[in-house]
């Protein structure tokens, strides 16, 4: 098997799933518990909490466990939004926002705000452009750090850097679910006040993410009940998969600049096999994450493709995995449309990926292309 | 170790961490990826979604997996509100509701609905104080069908039914913790058009519950995004967990009249060992489920009995643990107050607790109240 999906989520890594196992075995009790055994589950968490804390070059007390990243982006936008909304009405976001980001930015239009979108020109994101559409009436800019359908990294620390100095009231959410373990996310460095991480995308496991909410800041709960992570997120913490993605970031953490010199070679010699296919082009920009890059198969419609490879073993997907192959606006924005968008094909490696793996995808989309109709 | 503490959280079955190390390792493509690796992923949850849909006599489409029992009961109280309480305002609740439905039921009050709480008279509910509670300008009515910290029975088959006799508009919502996999829960017999369940509490995984949402009935996502869950709860499913819970209701379901016998005789014999110490109240009432029971202990204060009870390995909760040991309103609504009150300790237990376990618990109870202060 061929796993090149790894942006759709990763296999976890055999420490997850062994923290996992020990959650449900020996620690299984409720954090909440007063006696030990609750205990026992809480010192789990809490030290799942301090591993991704420091991964951020920030405190435990920052960092809030909920159920994955759309559930992070929700509360960050709803909660942030609902806290300092109500005077301020205008949101400034990119324009290739994740659905999570986006469906919910639309319910608050529906709610009353105004969300302005900035779009790259001819396929570049200007800065200058985020600053300008900030104002004394903004309340919330929100930018993904890595974007998750072509690897594009946006300018996180200067906008936010740049907004933050001249309207120090305005709330800077960024996704970085594609970022977190590939490129250093620091809190501080990002300028970022909200900060939203999936498990699930760094070999941890389905079902956990985290909300990073710096010291100050005040986010009102989208989910109410037993006051669990300091009423900010009720319910009893999801202990098994926290764990699991602690433990991922433990191992992970060390090495990402290592990870991101392999990726790089990788991403290399992935384009350079790319450029021998007749009529395959790259959509990914080439100072992009090399972790994500979208091609498009010389004309041939993504979904027949994505079948074809699969009958090879081979796994890619066609856009992100979260829309179920409906197109996003996506390609779009970036300047891609027609036949080149509708035989996209997103090939997203870990650093772990081989060279070899690589060339038997290129071999397998040859043959792909040259045997496939549509 | 004495577990006796089964209300706040179970131990998972060995079919539950099996299930979730498949999904983790076997099966950990994304649900929403339209290759192979998806649909196995997919197909595992369908298959967890199908167990669920049979234990409550109903269909796989009317399932819907959320993080957890919190969520479930958020989603079903805001997201019905939010679908049919544009002209009524009203809602009809016990007054002995778990936090997450009863912050909930304050934070829609805070929106300007109008909640009418049914308190019990003289320690029992009367099915006719919620029926003429309810009226044309009620929404949604709730009523959890087992207490969590007496174990108290709330008589919802016949309140469901005469109110959806009389107000067939009025949407209703059960939360099931409790009940689950303990007494039968079946979706037609209650009445209920929305239902809740907890995987954590039947020996699953913490990080899934369900939402039960009869067919035709709207509900609108509290949670946005990518449309998972066909809309109704966006963000990748936590495939771990859900299987998890699906194992555990699997290896459960079968059982459930045979585990009960069982539990009313362990019931029987915790009474019975209850009555012979000095001072100890039984709390819960004689046709309660038995395997939640609450006692007060001669007057010492809960928080010290639990920890001198940890001491020799045996753990009960004071009152729910979600409330981290604040007391909740619910003794009050049963007339217990004072230092009954102050000295409740939970005692909950599986069909799988052993006399011989009453035995060291009741001898260990004893024990602490002749020897600590307070």
């Amino acid at each position: 098997m061929i796993y090149l999906d790894n942006a759709a989520t990763t296999k976890p890594c055999p420490e997850a799933v062994s923290a996992a196992a020990k959650a449900m075995t020996e620690c299984f009790g409720n954090p909440s518990s007063l006696h030990r055994m609750g205990l026992d589950a809480q010192l789990l968490l809490d030290s799942a909490r301090r591993t991704v804390a420091d991964s951020l070059g920030t405190e435990s007390g920052c960092i809030y466990f909920t159920s994955g990243a759309t559930e992070s982006n929700n509360l960050a936008l709803r909660g942030a939004s609902a806290a300092y909304g109500r005077k301020r009405k205008k949101i400034v976001a990119s324009s290739v926002e994740h659905a999570s980001v986006e469906e919910t930015l639309q319910a608050l239009e529906r709610a009353g705000f105004e969300v302005v979108r900035i779009s790259p020109a001819d396929g570049r994101f200007s800065a200058a452009d985020f600053v300008n559409a900030c104002d004394d009436d903004t309340v919330l800019l929100t930018m993904m750090y890595v974007n998750n359908e072509n690897g594009y990294i946006l300018p996180v620390p200067e906008v936010f850097s740049a907004v933050k100095r001249r309207y120090p009231h305005i709330i800077t959410h960024t996704d970085c679910v594609q970022a977190y373990m590939k490129l250093p996310v620091s809190a501080r460095r990002l300028n970022a006040e909200l900060i939203s991480l999936s498990g699930h995308k760094i070999h941890g496991g389905k079902g956990c993410g985290v909300l990073y909410i710096r010291k100050g800041v005040r986010v009102l709960p989208v989910v109410t009940g037993g006051g669990q992570e300091k009423g900010i997120r009720s319910g009893t913490e999801g202990v098994p998969m926290a764990a699991a993605m602690g433990a991922a970031v433990a191992a992970l953490a060390p090495g990402i600049s290592e990870r991101w010199e392999r990726a790089v070679q990788l991403r290399e010699k992935l384009v350079s096999l790319m450029s021998e296919i007749p009529g395959v082009e790259i959509n990914s920009p080439e100072d992009g994450s090399p972790y994500v890059m979208s091609i498009s198969a010389a004309g041939k419609r993504s979904e027949i493709m994505l079948h074809y490879l699969e009958q090879r073993d081979i796994y890619v997907s066609s856009g992100s995995a979260c829309s179920r192959g409906a197109q996003s606006g996506v390609p779009e924005q970036f300047g891609i449309t027609g036949k080149r968008a509708d035989s996209i094909l997103r090939v997203s490696i870990t650093a772990e990926t081989t060279p070899q793996e690589l060339e038997e995808f290129a071999q397998a989309l040859r043959d792909g292309i040259n045997s496939v109709r549509g």
